[in-house]
Formats: C-alpha cells, structure tokens, sequence
C-alpha cells in the first residue's frame, strides 16, 4: 500500500532505550485535538452519495504551525496532492481540510481549480472562525474513487459548516475521513520534555485495500511541542518509514496517500532540535503514535481476518531484507493460506525463491510465534499441528532467518479473505 | 506467475507474415502424440489422495530426441528440475516421467535421490518396453504440495504401470499432469516442410493460481521435426516469452515450472537451421501450439470469470512497457474490480502510477475493446454505460497507449474472484 516519498533513514534507537529516557503514556480516547491548540471538526457536506454521512474534516491549529507532510510517490498524484506539496513548501500551516467520498484524481486542471478553491474557502471559514489564514497556509486532502470532480457546492457549504463545529474533539473528523473503515482511528501519547507535558495526536484512515471508492490512506498528527521544522522533517521520515511505509494489505500504492505533521509549539518547551537530549524521546512518541494508527490500518481491513507481522532477518543488505519480506507478505498465495488457517510454509520458500533478494535455499529458516516450521529449507522435526494452532491466532509473527548477513525487516501485513473479493468488486 | 529462464528475444516476424510463408492446421483433438514417433500414457500410481486419480505421465520418443528445456527462475528449484536442467544438458532426450500430487520441493538431498531414482526406473521401465534409454535421457517433472516427499513405493508400481500403457494418445497423460486444472489441455498443429507433413503438438497444466496443493505450470511439447538443437532452443525461448512468460494468474512464481520441447525428426524434413527459409514457419507453428495451450491455462484459472489482455503501447522502452502491462495486469484491486463488472479505470492509472515505467498522466489513454475510456489521463466522452458492457465480457482487451516511444508489451491476465480465495485457502 502506501509507499511515501521519504528520505532513507538508519535504524533508529530501539524502543526499549527510548522509554528508559522517559516514559511514552498513551492518553485513552486520544487523538488529534489532544494536544494544545488545535480544533477539530467532521461535518455531513453531501459529498458521500450515503445521505448524513460525515465526509469533511477540518483541523486547525491556534497559532501558525511547523509542517512535515510526505506524499504519495505514485506518479499518478491527486489534484489536492499537488496543490499541498505546494502549500507545504511556502511555511507554516493553519489548517488541513479533508473530504472523502472523491479523490479528485485524473481531474486534470478542472481539479487542480476545485483544490485551490477549497483551500481559499477553508481558509477564509477559518479567518471568520477567530484564526486568520491564508489559503497558502491550508493543506488539503481528499479520498474516494478516482476519476471524478468535487460536487464543489456540497463542498462550500460544508466548509462553513464545519469552521462552526470546530471544537476540541477529534471523533467526527476521525470519521469523516472514512470511507470503508469500521472505526475512527485515533490514537494520542504525552511525554514530558524539559518538565512541561508535551503532546501527540493523530487520526488515520485506510488504505487501498478495502472498497473500490477508496483511494488512499491518510494520517494527520498534531502536536504542541515546540520544534524546528528540520528535526520535525527528519522524525516524520523515520516515523513514517516503520510505520506506514512497512504495511500492506493489497500490495497497491495510491494517488492520494498523504500524512501530514503540525507541530504549534505550545507545550513552551525548550525547542526540540538535533542537539537536545530529548529529541529521541520526541522521536520514539511520534512513532508510537504512528504505529498504533498503522496497525489500526491493517486490523481494519475489511474481510481481512488476520494480521501478521512478517520479519525477514540474515538477509544479505537491509534493502535484500525489505525485498524478501515484501515478497512473503504481498504474495496472493501465502496470505490466502493464512486465511485457511494452512501454514502451508513452501509458498513462503517460493515467495522467498522469486524475490530480488539473494537466498540460498539450504540456509533458510522459519518460525512461526517463535516456533521453528523449517530448518536448513526443510520441514523441521516440530509437529505441523503445532504449526498449524498458531496459524488459526488473529495476530502471529512469521520470522525469517536467511542467514546470509546483518539485513533485517518488518512487515505488517493481512491474510487475503473471499470478503475482501467481495468489497472490491465494485460499484 | 511463471518466469521461466530464457534468453531475451527479438520481436520475431509478425503471425501474418509467417502465415503467408505457409499455412499453419490446427488438428482437432491434437496432442503430444499428434507427432510421429511419439507415445504416452497416464496412470492412477496412488501418489495423490484422490484413489484412482490419474498422477503419473509418460512421454516417449521411439527414437533419441533434439531437447530444449526451459525452466523456473525461482532460486528454490525443486529436485526434479535440478535433476532435469543436468539431463537435459547432455544430449538427447528419450522419456519424460512427471507426476502430480506432490511437488519433491524444498525436500534436500532425499528429494535429489528420489529424482534420480525416478528417472533410473523410467529408462528400465522404457527399455523394457522396447526404446533402449539410459537414465540420463530421462526428464522429471514433480507438481504439487512443497516440502513432502514423494511415497516411491506408489511411484514404482506407477513407472512400470504407465510404460506398459504407452499408446499413440495423449489424453490419459495431460490428464496425469493435472492438479486442479478442471480440462485437461491439449493442441497440436500440422505444418508442411521441404513437402513433408511436419506435426507439433504439445499438453499443459495450470500454474501458481488455484490450489494450495498446486506449485507448477508444466508444457510438454513434441514435434517430429528435424531440426538441430540450436535453433530449436532459439524458437522455444522466443515461443516461451511471447507466451507463458506474458500470463499471469496471480503473479506467483513456482519452484517446479518447466518447458520441455521435443524434436526427433521423424517427419524427414531437411533439418532445419537458422539458415532454413522455412524455418519462420515452423517457428510460428511452434508458438502458435504454446499460446494455444497458454491461453487454456489463464482460462482454466478456478473461479476466474473473465480473461483479459493488457496491452501497453508508447512506452518508453519494451522493457518499461512489460513492466507498465505487469503492474496492471497484477494489481488486486484491478483484477477485483473485473470480477465486479466495473471498468474503474482510475484504478488502471493508479497501477501505471506505481509500475517501475515512465508515464506521464496527461499523454495516457486506455481504450477497453478499442473504445476509448481516457484521454489526456481524464476521463473520455464515451458514457460509462458502454465501457461497463465490455466488462461484462468473458474476455476482453485494455489497450494503454503511454505516447511516450515505441515499447509494446502484451499480457494475459484475469480477474480476481472470491472463489479463487476459497480454492486457494487451505488443506
């Protein structure tokens, strides 16, 4: 799924040193109004052909805010993808404006015309709303089936409508941003730097997995930490390369895929840079929160009955490592044996054997949840039945030994279900 | 799915022309035993669980055969195709055993052993039925479940069972060869050489789509043809990649997929070479047998309503526009919106968005049975009403032209059906 232009980043401290420089508290029924300073809203504009379901979403923050924001790298970019890349060049940002129900993708210049219109609009319902912006200063987003225009009178009003809801609750913008997802995805951690609390929220929404209107996943953080936008940049790199970059339920990238960071400085902390000591502190919290909204991703996939992390270790470069786990975790074969609850582990050796990363059959080894299904790339003497128990689990990890040198990766990813046939099949 | 070894060949002259160098008869209930001097057989040896089910196939030439082999570029390779690629390497070829039911994959050195031991007891077995054979000149193909062994006591009896029904038909042994093909797939057609009748005929399995017990596509081909070993292997690599290496199915890849041609010269033409002026036409004839039998294979796909061919033109490079065809002809949710009826072109875009090939959204247009859906990357004026009754289609064709340069690629595919998770989830 996702795949979103980020810098390569080296592995980051481990999670376990982080916490010891401070502990990470997850804040129940958190998520992107959380933090100080910013409002939220999600609004029923009629985008969505479902009559009084929300399908705008407006944030904002009080005051001008750092922005971090990665795209998708899909050549194929959505005009409001286009027109935020922009936006997010020029400086600080005021507010984010999100519909679903149509991803304004292949619109051509009759869509680049709607996304700026929509931000002049969501910019000026924010000036009225006690936030002066400038449309320069609003990112915008949108999901849904590719192809088609914004009604944009359905979109005005809405935008009015929601700069009069904003509030500080993240629910109804969490679901306005839905589109087959089962649940708002939110999800928020304080931390504490240089004695004050500092907090990070987000909310997200699935990806190119589920249903044939939904084009992308979306992921927008906040937070009230004070931080300069190059050390801002450089954690959402990070954050996002093991989270959302290390997912998939399908294997397909979107036009529209986007996550966006704010940060408002309002905790009045020291601000964070590459020199302070508590950036890994920072950096840790932000993944935190990154990987709970991805592994929200991957267990709402509709029809999706399993979720599976899949480590490939010993390969002969990190990138080898990456390209074999990819291979296992995307092959149609292996993920329709998880969801008949068949280990079935020779798809795994097959994947492993059409993959770009070097293995040597003779070398590989197995496990599932820690149990050893192959040894030197055959059957080990561990009773399949064993095997199979641990197959029938919601959630187990299949780990990779190719034992040819230091490389390693994690990949979250799902088994492939008749529903999940179902939902995309279309109209 | 299938991505077998084979040089890169040239663009070969068109059918057309080739056609018009002399006519190519496609032989009503052809098969491997169309050719002179070819027998066959196919028996119930108890190697799969279904008692009485046919799993064993004998291919014989009654003299030594000119051989050309082609087989999986997975790194895991089955021991009968480690066994095979060193046979085939010797010189001339004299049987083929192959059995289905299980694949002898990622089985070590007891795989190796019961490989040779296989193709040991088919030279016996041959011999004694009256074509002197050394096990050397004995190829072995396994399909079926990797990581078991195969029960050679049921072998044994099959061997000696199947070379005392070794018949001028084909029938029992495409038969034997089937895992959960539901037609057993046979073609052969007649062409004229130096005045000779010249006979090419050939029998397939399914691949890497249907069934956890399924691990392999096998084509046996036999022609009666004189022809000198080099440019046989020239015409088998280029029949190879303009058909079974442009199918998929689900773009899985197998650890036993194998190509055998056959050639022992008993039609009595004058041995062809590269210099022969007839040599296009066999060559045409040649891959004329092979995307027959290719296209039996993306039909047989269990619980695949539709066959699609993509083709992608204007590409960059040929090779950009196999990679742009594979992105699109693989994409889950693509093949998923098929299933449904739904043209979802936006999805396509998205496909070639992320496909390793230049494109440019603005210059794509993508036609579905020659009506034009896009234009400009946007949406055509053709109401989506007529684009959506050619999905209905059982078979149907996308055309992408990417106006970038000459690359042309073409790609057999189908569509993703919830009946293809049930076949492939498990036991």
């Amino acid at each position: 799924m996702a795949t979103l232009t980020s810098k390569t980043v080296g592995k980051g401290k481990s999670e376990k040193a982080a916490a010891s420089e401070g502990t990470i508290t997850l804040l129940k029924n958190g998520g992107i109004t959380s933090p100080e300073g910013f409002l939220a809203a999600g609004v029923a504009a009629g985008i969505k052909k479902k009559k009084g379901a929300r399908d705008l979403a407006l944030v904002v923050s009080t005051v001008p805010a750092e922005v971090a924001a990665v795209f998708t790298v899909n050549k194929v970019k959505a005009a409001p993808v286009r027109v935020s890349i922009e936006h997010a060049k020029l400086g600080k940002v005021r507010a984010i404006i999100a519909n679903s129900g149509c991803a304004n993708a292949c619109t051509g210049i009759d869509g680049i015309r709607d996304a700026k219109e929509t931000t002049a609009l969501a910019a000026a319902a924010v000036t009225e709303a006690g936030f002066p912006a400038k449309a320069e200063e609003v990112l915008v987003c949108s999901t849904g089936r590719i192809g088609t225009l914004i009604p944009m009178p359905s979109l005005r009003r809405g935008v009015k409508a929601a700069a009069a809801a904003l509030a500080s609750e993240s629910v109804t913008a969490a679901e306005a941003i839905m589109t087959t997802d089962t649940f708002a995805k939110r999800a928020a951690v304080r931390i504490v730097i240089d004695g004050k609390p500092v907090v990070i929220g987000g909310i997200a929404k699935g990806a190119g997995m589920i249903h044939p209107d939904m084009a992308t996943m979306f992921c927008f953080v906040t937070t009230d930490a004070a931080i300069d936008r190059t050390t801002l940049r450089r954690c959402v790199d990070e954050g996002v390369a093991r989270s959302f970059n290390s997912i998939s339920v399908d294997g397909d990238t979107s036009t529209n895929d986007t996550v966006i960071v704010l940060a408002n400085g309002q905790a009045k902390n020291a601000k964070l840079t590459a020199k302070h000591p508590q950036l890994p502190l920072f950096r840790s919290a932000l993944r935190r929160v990154m990987k709970e909204l991805a592994r929200m991703i991957v267990r709402d996939g509709e029809g999706i009955s399993k979720v599976v992390e899949v480590t490939v270790k010993g390969a002969a470069s990190a990138r080898e490592a990456k390209l074999a786990a990819e291979a296992v975790g995307k092959s149609t074969l292996v993920k329709c044996s998880w969801c008949g609850n068949d280990p079935n582990w020779g798809r795994i050796m097959d994947a492993l054997g059409y993959s770009k990363a070097r293995m040597q059959e003779e070398l590989v080894e197995i496990f599932y949840d820690g149990l050893q299904a192959v040894v030197n790339g055959q059957r080990s003497l561990v009773p399949e039945t064993r095997i199979k128990k641990i197959v029938t689990r919601p959630e187990f990890t299949i780990t990779i030994n190719l034992h040819l040198g230091q490389g390693e990766y994690t990949f979250l990813t799902a088994d492939l279900t008749e529903e999940y046939v179902t939902l995309n099949k279309g109209e």
